[in-house]
This record gives C-alpha cells, sequence and structure tokens, in this order.
C-alpha cells in the first residue's frame, strides 16, 4: 500500500495508468484517503461528472490483512447528487485485494472524449486497459461472468451497472463478493455516474502470487486480532443479532419503537411489518435452501449477510439489509418479501443505491404515479430505470429531482440525498447525522439508532432533543476513523460498550505500523476528516441551511408517538463545534 | 391601490379571499413590494410549493395612472426553480386593471387540501372565487376563450396553463395584452408552478366603472409625462429601434459581436442569425398582414411587440422577443422563423417560460435526444412538456435539472436558471448580473448589454473585466428600483442617457403621490430592495459560492474572440458592496 495508482482517463488515445508514491497521503486508508485527496485535488465547484472530478477508491490501513472485519473499500468524490464531498464504502472482496497488491488508492481522473468504455486489469505483473464496447449497457450479474470467463474466477471486481453508465445519480458501485457476484455497494451519492464518466465499466483485481500484508510486530497483531474477535462474538448485536438475523432484525425493532417510516414518512408504524422482518426473512432463507448467516467478505466474523433463493430454491439476490427492505418495502407500503429481494437483485444487477431508489419509488407514489403497496407496479418502475427510459432516468435521478419533477412537496432529503430507515422525529439523534453529516442524509456517519434505540454505548431518549447533539457529534469523529480503517462499520456496536475490544482494535493498528496511537488519536483523526469534508462542501456553497432536515419534521407529528423533530438549528450548528 | 386582497387557499371549504389594508407595505410598488413581502412573511427554507410560500401579484407604483410605459406587473414567491426569492415581471394589461380596482396586491396563500381548480373574478362589487374543475388542463389561449365568454371582453387575466397546473419549475403565468390573447408572461422562476399549487387556474380582473388614478398635482403629472414620453421617442433605442424591429433586432447586434451563444453555448456566432433577425421577422411580420410594431398594453409607447401571422395569414403568437428567438432558435441551432414562432405559441399556450425552455432543449440536444437544428423534434418536445408526458416533465423541469437526469456536463445556469441571449464570455457585463443578480441567471435585473454592446449610458469593452462589476452593480441597483414603479425596463436606455427624461420620471412619482423624490432616493430604494432578496437568500442557504457562472465558462474560450469570463471570484463578491 505504498503507491497511488492514478489513471487519466481524459488522456489522448484511451486512459493512461501511472504509478506514483504514495506521497502527501502516506498514512492514510479508506475515508480519511478519499476524502483527504478529493478536498486538496478537486475544485469544489467543478461538476461532479467534468474531468476535474477524480474517484478515489481507497482500501483501509488494515485491508489486505489478516486483520478481522477489515474487508471495507472506500470510494469517494465529489458527488452528482450532493454537490458535496462523499465517501461511500462497501464490503465484498476488492478491498483486501486491491491492498495486496500494494494499492493505497485508484484514482480515475479527466474525463474521456469519446463515449468508449474500458475496463481495467490489475495483477501482480501490472496494469492493462482495454477498449470494450461489447461491455455497454450490460448489467451488473451479467458483467461479471464475462469477466470469470475472460480472467478466471479468482478475482474481484469493482463495476458499474446501466445507471452508472447513463450517469445517474442514484447509481452506486458494485463491488464482488466471496462467490463472485456483485452484491456488495458503495451505494450513496450517485458515485456509479462519476465512474460512468470517467468511461471505465469494470476494474478487475487478481492477486494471484500475491502476499498477505504482513505486520511489522506480527505477535503482537495476532493477539490483538484475537481479543478483537474475542470482543465482537461476545458482544450482544455482533455475536448473536447480527449473525442470526443480519440488519434486518431492526424491522420489529425500529416499527415497535414507532420509528419505521412508513408510506414516504407518513407514520412511524406499519401493519405489514411483521411479513418483511429479518425474522421472517430468516426463517424463508433457511426454508428454501439459502443461508440466514454468511460473510460478505473473507475474514468477516460477524457474517450479518445471507443467501435469499426464490420460491424454488434458485439465488435470487444476498439477503437484502434493513434499510433496502425497509425502502422497497414499508416505504412504499409493501410487505411481499420476494418482491423485496427482487427490487434489491435488480438494484445491485443495474447498480443502484436501494435507499435512494426506495425512497424515489415513494415519492413517486406520493406523485399519484402507482399506488402505495403496489410491488409490481414498483418492480416495473425498477426496470425503467435500469433501461433508462425517460420516467426511469427521472426516478434514477434520486427523490430529490423526482420530487422537483413531480412537484411533490413531501420529500425526504437533505443535501439532495434520501432519508434512510429510521423516522428522524422518533429517532432524534439521527435525525442530527442526517441534517449535519457533511455526506447529506447517511445513518451510517453516525448511528444514532445504537444509543437512542438498541442502547448500545449508553442510553439516549429517543423521541427528546435532549443530548442528541453530543450523541451525534461523537458518533460522526468515531465513524470518520472507523472508515478509515478499512474496518466494517458494525464493530462500533462492540467497541462502543467494550473498552477492551477498543484496545484490541487499537492494537492492532499499532502492532501493524509499529505506531503508539491512543484514543485521543483516533478522536482526532476522526475530527480532522470532518473538518476536511466539511470545508470543502463550504467551497462548494454548503451552509448551515443546508446542515437541516425538510421543514416538514419540525411542523408535522408523527404517529405513533405524535412527536415532530425537536433539535432546534442553533444545537444542530452546534455539532461541528467541539 | 390602499387594500391588499389575501387569499388563503388552504382555508376549508375553498379559497377565502380578505381584504386588509395596505399597513406596512404603504407606499411600495412592484418588486419592492413583491419582495419584501416575500421576505418578511415566508420562511426561507420552507417548500416553494408548500402552504408556507406566498404568490404576491403586484403592480407598480404608478399603474393604473394615465403615465406611459406603467403597465409592468410584477409577480414574487420563493422560486420552485432557484429555491431563492424571486419576481418576475409581465406586460399586458392586468397591472393597470388590478391597480384601478384599487389593490395594491393579491397574495395567494396556504395551500388546498384537494386537487380542486379554482377560478376568481374580481370587479368593482368585490371578489368571487368559484371552483370550476372543467377548466383542468387547459392551454392559455382556450382558458381566456373560456373566460371571454363568461365574463365578456372588457376583461384581463392573470392564468397558468397546463405546465403550471403540473408545478412544472418552469411553468410561467400568463397576462393578457389588449387584444385578450395571453402573451405576455411572468416567465422566470417556476412562478407558475407556485400558483398551480394554490390551486388558482385564472384571475379575471374587470375594472369596468372604475376610475384612471388621479394624481395628487393632475398638472405636474401630466407636463411630466409629456417630458418623459418626448424623451422616449427621442432616443435611438426607444424612439427607432425597438418600435421597428422589436427586442429582436439583437439578433444580428449579438451575432456580429460575437456574444450569440449558438449550439448550447458552444460558440458565439450562428450561421443562420440573418433568418431568424429582427429584420427578416419584421419583413415576415409585414408581409403576411401581421405587424412589426404593437404595444403590450394601452399607453405603451415604445410598441416593441407585433403580430406574428402563419404563411396563410392568421395569427400564430404574438412577435417573438429577442431571447425566445435565440433560445429556441439559435442556440439550438435552428433557424426555421415560423417553427421558432410556433414553440414561442406553445410556450404562452401551454404556460411556460421561453428562455428556460429553449436553453433546456439545447441540453437535451447535447444529450443527443434529438439532433442540434431539427426544429420539428423540438416543437415534438414542446408538446410533450404541455402534456406532462415523462420526457416532457423533466423538460419542463427546467436546464438544471434535464442536465442532472441526462448527465450532461455543459449546462448553463445560475442558481439553477438557465442563461439569457448573452453569453458572458463575450459580453463580461452581463456575465456578472447573470452570476450575481439574486434572481438567478437574468438578462433584464442589470442589463449591462446596454453599455457592453450598444453603448448606451457609457462604454465598457465587454471582453475585458474591468469595470463590469461597477456596471452591472448600478444596473441591477437602478432596475430594482424601476422594476417598483411599474414601468417598462425598456425606458432604462432612455433613462441612462438622458438626466432629462430621467427626471421627468422621477417628476410623474412626485407629482403623484406628492413626494419630493430624488436620485438618491431611487438609489437607495434599489439598494434596499437588494439588500432584502439577499438576505432572503442567505438564510434560504445561498453563499458566495452561488454567485459564480458555471465553471466552463472561465475553462473553456469562446470563438470568435477566444475569451472566457475574466471576471474574478472576488471582484464578483464586491457587487453587493456598495
Amino acid at each position: 500500500m505504498d503507491k497511488i495508482l492514478r489513471i487519466d482517463t481524459g488522456a489522448q488515445g484511451g486512459p493512461r495508468a501511472k504509478e506514483e508514491p504514495v506521497g502527501a497521503y502516506a498514512g492514510m486508508g479508506g475515508r480519511a484517503l478519499t476524502s483527504t485527496l478529493v478536498y486538496k485535488e478537486v475544485p469544489p465547484l467543478c461538476h461532479a461528472l467534468g474531468a476535474e472530478n477524480k474517484l478515489v477508491i481507497a482500501p483501509g490501513l488494515l485491508s489486505g490483512t489478516t486483520g478481522a472485519m477489515s474487508g471495507r473499500l472506500s470510494i469517494g468524490a465529489k458527488s452528482p447528487l450532493t454537490g458535496g464531498i462523499k465517501e461511500a464504502n462497501a464490503g465484498g472482496q476488492p478491498a483486501q485485494v486491491l491492498a495486496r497488491l500494494g494499492y493505497a488508492a485508484i484514482v480515475l481522473e479527466g474525463k474521456p472524449e469519446t463515449d468508449d468504455l474500458y475496463k481495467i486489469f490489475i495483477n501482480k505483473d501490472g496494469v492493462k486497459i482495454e477498449k470494450d464496447n461489447s461491455l455497454k449497457m450490460l448489467p451488473n450479474y451479467d458483467l461479471i461472468e464475462r469477466m470469470k470467463k475472460e480472467y478466471g474466477d479468482q478475482i474481484a471486481c469493482i463495476s458499474i451497472g446501466t445507471a452508472g453508465e447513463m450517469k445517474m445519480c442514484a447509481a452506486s458501485i458494485a463491488c464482488t463478493d466471496p462467490e463472485l457476484r456483485p452484491t456488495r455497494h458503495a451505494g450513496r451519492g450517485g458515485l456509479g455516474a462519476v465512474m460512468g464518466s470517467k468511461g471505465i465499466k469494470v476494474i478487475v483485481l487478481d492477486d494471484t502470487g500475491m502476499k498477505m500484508r504482513s505486520p511489522k510486530d506480527p505477535e503482537k497483531f495476532k493477539e490483538a486480532n484475537k481479543k478483537f474477535v474475542a470482543g465482537l462474538r461476545g458482544h450482544a448485536v455482533t455475536g448473536q443479532g447480527l449473525p442470526a438475523y443480519g440488519t434486518n432484525i431492526l424491522t420489529n425493532i425500529l416499527n415497535e419503537a414507532g420509528g419505521y417510516p412508513t408510506y414516504n414518512f407518513k407514520q412511524g408504524r406499519f401493519d405489514g411489518a411483521h411479513k418483511i422482518s429479518g425474522e421472517t426473512q430468516a426463517e424463508t432463507e433457511t426454508a428454501r435452501g439459502g443461508l440466514a448467516t454468511h460473510g460478505c467478505h473473507r475474514g468477516c466474523v460477524i457474517r450479518c449477510s445471507g443467501i435469499y433463493n426464490d420460491k424454488d430454491g434458485h439465488f435470487l439476490t444476498k439477503q437484502p439489509e434493513y434499510e433496502t427492505v425497509w425502502a422497497h418495502g414499508g416505504n412504499c407500503g409493501i410487505c411481499d418479501l420476494d418482491d423485496i429481494a427482487m427490487m434489491d437483485f435488480l438494484d445491485d444487477n443495474y447498480g443502484l443505491d436501494t435507499i435512494e431508489m426506495g425512497v424515489t419509488i415513494g415519492v413517486a407514489m406520493d406523485a399519484g404515479l402507482i399506488k402505495f403497496g403496489d410491488s409490481k407496479g414498483a418492480i416495473d418502475l425498477m426496470h425503467q430505470v435500469g433501461k433508462g427510459t425517460p420516467l426511469g432516468r427521472i426516478l434514477g435521478s434520486g427523490a430529490a429531482v423526482a420530487g422537483k419533477v413531480f412537484g411533490v412537496e413531501r420529500v425526504p432529503v437533505v443535501k439532495n440525498q434520501a432519508l434512510p430507515a429510521y423516522d428522524p422525529r422518533a429517532v432524534q439523534g439521527i435525525g442530527v447525522t442526517y441534517a449535519t453529516s457533511p455526506m447529506g442524509a447517511d445513518h451510517t456517519a453516525g448511528y444514532a439508532v445504537a444509543t437512542n434505540i438498541l442502547k448500545v454505548g449508553g442510553d439516549v431518549d429517543p423521541l427528546k432533543p435532549e443530548g442528541q447533539v453530543e450523541l451525534s457529534r461523537n458518533l460522526q469523529i468515531a465513524t470518520a476513523a472507523i472508515d478509515s480503517t478499512g474496518m466494517c462499520l458494525f464493530i462500533a456496536f462492540a467497541l462502543l460498550d467494550q473498552p477492551e475490544t477498543f484496545q484490541a482494535m487499537l492494537d492492532m493498528i499499532n502492532a501493524f505500523y509499529g505506531l503508539n496511537l491512543t484514543g485521543d488519536d483516533v478522536t482526532a483523526l476522526g475530527k480532522q476528516i470532518l473538518k476536511t469534508e466539511r470545508a470543502f462542501n463550504t467551497q462548494a456553497g454548503f451552509t448551515a441551511q443546508h446542515d437541516r432536515l425538510p421543514r416538514f419534521f419540525t411542523t408535522q407529528p408523527v404517529a405513533p408517538h405524535n412527536v415532530t423533530f425537536g433539535v432546534k438549528d442553533e444545537e444542530l450548528d452546534q455539532v461541528f463545534n467541539w
């Protein structure tokens, strides 16, 4: 991980690769690296689909090691959806493989003058870039089958589907899982469109012949990793809840808490929730010969994913996440798990952010395009997006654009990015994160649901404004740091409750790099990243007024608790005053 | 003009009218009134289509008098297109009639819960509001025919077409001309969508039985008006150019100057310009039995409009303005005057901003939807907008949304509003206005073309950055003041060159109201309006970064002069530091 691969996609005759030492970005991984590079090298007022934007793909500090949970890949750029800085991260295999190939980052730069499509193959022998217009408009699953035929099955792929090629603001970037399926996505912020604007369809990685990255102090590293894994296994969330039911265990919990946004955020509880809960989902998966427990990358010990088969027992999609089941499910009044799984597959296949798509379809339902609960209609809309019909183009541009195009007032977005699966009136801590994160509305940017609802890392009443700013602030800082390690964010459940597990993670980094970082250093790193991201956004034209929820959250109470979002604007403005 | 008519469109059982004294808004007219009321009463972060937004319709200080040129109507609200404050003004009859009926403003407030459509009839006996769903989706021309049958031909109408009902961001508000045709539009910023969101299709005004507004000092007023008219008739632009050829006299002038944006702002000169010039247009109009000279409201002495008949001599549309001929013409590589006139008619009929639509179609051409120059294809797109097909919905949302939906980088907008007919690289003064006006890109907000190109009010080299900030600043201040008088902005040509004509206008206001205003008061008024508008925008989240042209204007030179926009960001930030 001592070099950066820069690919100038605007070079005459096609993209040109250049390797350079990691230089000023030494010691950075994941989100720290993507956000710093974007801040330093991308003009904040540039067009997100123009030559001046850069797509940065960076494994984390511990990716490619034997450390557990270290398979997250950060992808950053100026977002075409939000207009601000963006880091979206994904699981799957590429982070590990890219790190073992020695790259701290791949940076796609410039802009091609033709509309040719290229594939990039990277292995121990170097980088090969080839024009391949036969890949045009291939959805992700077909594309990966083609790559397997071409390069064998010892590969990991980073790719875009049809949505990315069409430069849709809801386009994701897919990463393949251990079974070489394009199921793990850097979903948010339309980064697939940036990759599409660079004319790059797929990056194929093969680390055959490369070694596992080795720590400075192998013994200490091994020891720390062991403690770390034990800590994860010992915590109720990471050791029991997530492995058994996956993230979708949250459906019943949030519905019970009255914070499950239903019918485009009109109410906080959904009649059909039990039909699409994690419990029902796990049962269905097991009964059909799928898997209720499965890791999205090698080295995962939480294994919160699964395999969802159709009624005939054939693979349909990976286990849809809670946010996906919510977005395409309760948010749209839909409670048919098979139809939701089909939409999850279509999102993965066309290369779309499941949250943005589900919320956008909810907005379309509010506009009267189809009725709430019409799952077949929703599936049809998904195909229109993937194929790029005019209506599909609208929906593929995300909820904010769809709301504008159809003249809808109830559009749940912050900084143009759709709100995820937690109503900010009934889970006010996550409301603070939605409003203030430099990423736009993003539950993963500071998951206050943990403390508001799951009572992890303390207990802050979800229905009241008190304490939410501090909670969100601390979680946003911690998250920015964790997103730089390559570690899955879910380790935070154990880290928040168990100081020894947090220490074990620190020990892993210290042993690997020969450092003596403390908790304060982690906090300082998180703060530095947020400061960098906010500086970019300020220069891109963001103000305190962009750190606000849509007004209906403060004016219209949500049932069953009949509360509005109560954190005042002046308090929101204190989140980054530390 | 001592009362305000407020209509609560959200009242139970349908819109409810309430008259109140003008109160705190006394002494204000036109833009001063609309912007002050919006600033004081509309929450800057509200949804533009929500209950909290207000549509303010205000004649100017001298509207309804015998004063020449006083027929402009200001309409204001928070704009669904820009997200900022908006004043768009239009000619036609309604300003005069509304003023004579005694109203300083009509304010549409609240939001209906049903989708019923209402018409409002106002005459000397008061206000009548009726539900009339038979008007749904009527285009403006059919609507006005219906109103004539119902209310006779002594009326003036303010209405929306199908675009406003569909709440499109490019929707205009139509005002009828002396022949009771819906040809004069408050075009910019999507105010038609705001009217549509209030469920009001048309406001029918009848001033039968009302008197001309009478001045405090009738003799002085008459005398001043006489001087004012003589001044207008004596100036080359207002006395000769505009009457003879209308605004489209500018096609040849701008093309010659290399500032005529062609093929979506790719070059500054258009091969086909002579085919669509004002000279050709006037000749065509005269030959077909139309009119090359015609006033858009009674009391106009410039008479820059006209009547454009089709090949068979039947009325097709009013004389398309220069900006319309450019937007649907050269900007799209189209040089068929009849097809351009047809699009002008369709804009008026469906109720759309011609500039926003032409620029949007140019962006769609850049996206490859149809070819540059394909005028029949462009007409088809216009119909799709008017009918609200999905593709039409995209285009009706304006250039910024269309650019986002189709992934186009070259999108000529500021604050999401399309740039008008002057390339800011070759006419740098107007570039300063585009960038900094609180309205978004708007040539009328500070028409530096006058001094850059026409050499009115001085001479500032259009190709250089020097002097442009001061020029735009002074013009923006003067314009804000003129927009408050109800006077047509075109009087500015004479005012800038002839101090005695400026004094005559001042004398008219003073004689009418018994005041002693000086030039300094006019400047102070203009500054106060701009300050109010900028304060609203700041609270809506606008920063200096929003006072910028799209980056391609500063990075890509435009032929034939091969210049880029040279006014620096720091200079732009000085426009409002007076």
